[in-house]
């Protein structure tokens, strides 16, 4: 990406300085970092004011820097000197008297350390400053979430064409990670979740020596890490047994929800508004309290990030936010559905990212 | 393990009260929860006082909690009520009028959302009061974490065994995840670096796409991620071409400085004093300067914790600490060696627990 980009990118920040009357702000969560500057390390710190950025970093970044941003100005502190020491240095040179941090990433501890080496300015905790422009997704993060989603797919279809019953759940996940790999992932974008049978009704359900063929069917939840660090999150089930009545009638109660959902997503709609589409649904269905979960959130650099997709969310929907659609039914003691997608909100409507078949003739596999 | 242990390991917690003037800690670090519950899901939090310890969690847990610590006293918060919500009714109950809370995780936001519910506790942010339990590790510990190194030995055993001249190091670090799961490993313990020629002069390097038979030689350090939470930490070289007699000078010195460094660990000694006799061979060698790290560090639930071994460490060793011991020399354009092992420190000396051959005429493999 060119360097114009997050110098815009930066202009947005500053814009918020006056609403929150500060005159720089520290950037220390790591995907803001590299958000605003197209690095991609560790440990570095961007420090932001009116008149200039600098990025705070230490030698082992060095190169790594001059290739992913030459342009921006940068610090490297030496072994003896500390972050803090190189931040008081700077924003002691800058005349920052009110500096906004990140709340909701740094720690009571790095507070303190700053505190006691910037006696003369004014440290003010804010969040979402960065966040907040994260939520609408440019051309090339769109077309990187959509690589992220294409990895997934593939590695998906290639892990389920591969399938054989003594494979357990942690096989599964294990291959799907490989095969996610293979078409260019740096690996999954999070835990994923292979639950067979009952244990798909726990939404977090980690991955057991559980056989994939010891029960009628199984939840894949999961998504891969795009080398540019966009990711993306999908969830489709998978039919290896006798089908139950039961199972085709949740199935298609939560496929319903998720299709009419979808087709609610629309820019200038409430969040809560497509929430409810899938909620009324399910709840007519007769399965509203076992639908425990918000409809779905925001994906970009984090798999889990703004807007938040649920009954109380009021956020208006805009061109350029990806979000996830992923109703479903958890039934204790039986088992859970749950079918997930990634959507684009555009101008007119949507655009769904994902396109793993999900039709009820489409989940029965032989194994 | 058993109810007692975690009760022992909370015990001594709460006999560092005094000290601290607190009556009650507020354990948010995910693997401070686990070291003193053996919970080990994610988002919950134990309130520690004289009179009781509850651990706060969600619905998603309870099957979980159920299973792993089912003495424990649980509060699960229900859909509606949040976690501040569910922390002050229990701090309020308890009468806890100075909480302290864990300062090196807790985040300046959630800090002041507690604030903002306990207006009659004082809360005192502290650091380390878990963290330096967790310094001394118990035989289960430490038969978890020769597990982990045994994980990590047979993945790489396995991996090496099976390389080819066209392999990337992308590639070379996916199979060496798949050997290390396939002999019980969650995973990788750490993000592995496999760096080929002068990359493995990057203390930091990413796996590439380039060719693991590009340069003479890689350096591969990596670690597996027991399912208990437990890590290991290992570092060897692989060398795939010529030899070079710089190489094998190099080498030869990093291993004499692992090796004699190796035989320094003892109860009682200093950590600076073991880097010191490691920093010591390497600058009578002529490279003083491209040493550029500490020696080591602890290893446990976190795959870099106390104590450090570097040059300003004063700690003195003590029977049960596990640490790394790994020199290493960095050419900047032609490349690096570094040899790392984990040692238990015991009364009598020390028990390396890692084995793979490190001898020079061991290195070189034909691909």
């Amino acid at each position: 990406m060119s360097a114009q980009k997050f110098e815009k990118r930066r202009a947005k920040v500053i814009r918020q300085f006056r609403q929150h009357e500060v005159d720089g702000l520290l950037v220390t969560n790591e995907k803001n970092v590299s958000y605003l500057t197209g690095f991609s390390g560790e440990d570095s710190y961007l420090l932001l004011n009116k008149k200039q950025a600098v990025l705070l970093s230490d030698s082992r970044f060095t190169t790594q820097i001059e290739e992913e941003c030459p342009d921006l100005k940068t610090c490297i502190r030496g072994p003896r000197q500390n972050m803090s020491g190189m931040i008081s240095q700077l924003v002691n040179q800058s005349e920052t008297s009110n500096l906004a941090i990140e709340s909701s990433s740094m720690t009571v501890q790095a507070l303190e350390g700053l505190k006691s080496v910037l006696k003369n300015t004014h440290l003010k905790p804010v969040s979402e400053m960065v966040e907040n422009i994260r939520l609408i997704k440019d051309r090339e993060e769109i077309s990187k979430i959509k690589e992220a989603v294409v990895q997934a797919e593939r590695g998906f279809e290639s892990m389920k064409a591969s399938l054989i019953g003594t494979d357990t759940e942690l096989q599964v996940a294990h291959q799907l990670e490989h095969w996610m790999r293979r078409f260019g992932a740096s690996g999954n974008s999070f835990s994923p979740i292979i639950a067979v049978g009952e244990r798909s009704a726990l939404p977090h359900a980690r991955p057991t020596y559980g056989l994939i063929s010891g029960s009628g069917f199984l939840l894949v939840d999961w998504g891969a890490d795009h080398e540019s660090g966009y990711k993306s999150d999908l969830t489709r089930m998978i039919v290896t047994g006798k089908v139950s009545s039961k199972l085709e009638k949740v199935y298609r109660l939560v496929l319903k929800a998720n299709e009419k959902a979808i087709q609610a997503v629309r820019a200038g709609v409430r969040c809560c508004d497509v929430d409810s589409v899938a909620r009324k649904i399910i709840e007519n269905g007769g399965y509203g309290k076992k639908f425990g979960h918000g409809l779905g959130h925001g994906l970009g650099l984090d798999v889990h990030e703004g807007p938040r997709v649920g009954p109380t969310s009021e956020t208006v929907l805009e061109p350029g936010m990806i979000i996830t659609i992923e109703p479903g039914i958890y039934l204790p003691g039986w088992g859970g559905v749950r079918i997930e997608d990634d959507i684009l909100v555009t101008k007119e409507g949507y655009e769904v990212l994902s396109s793993i078949p999900k039709g009820w003739d489409t989940v029965r596999i032989g194994i």
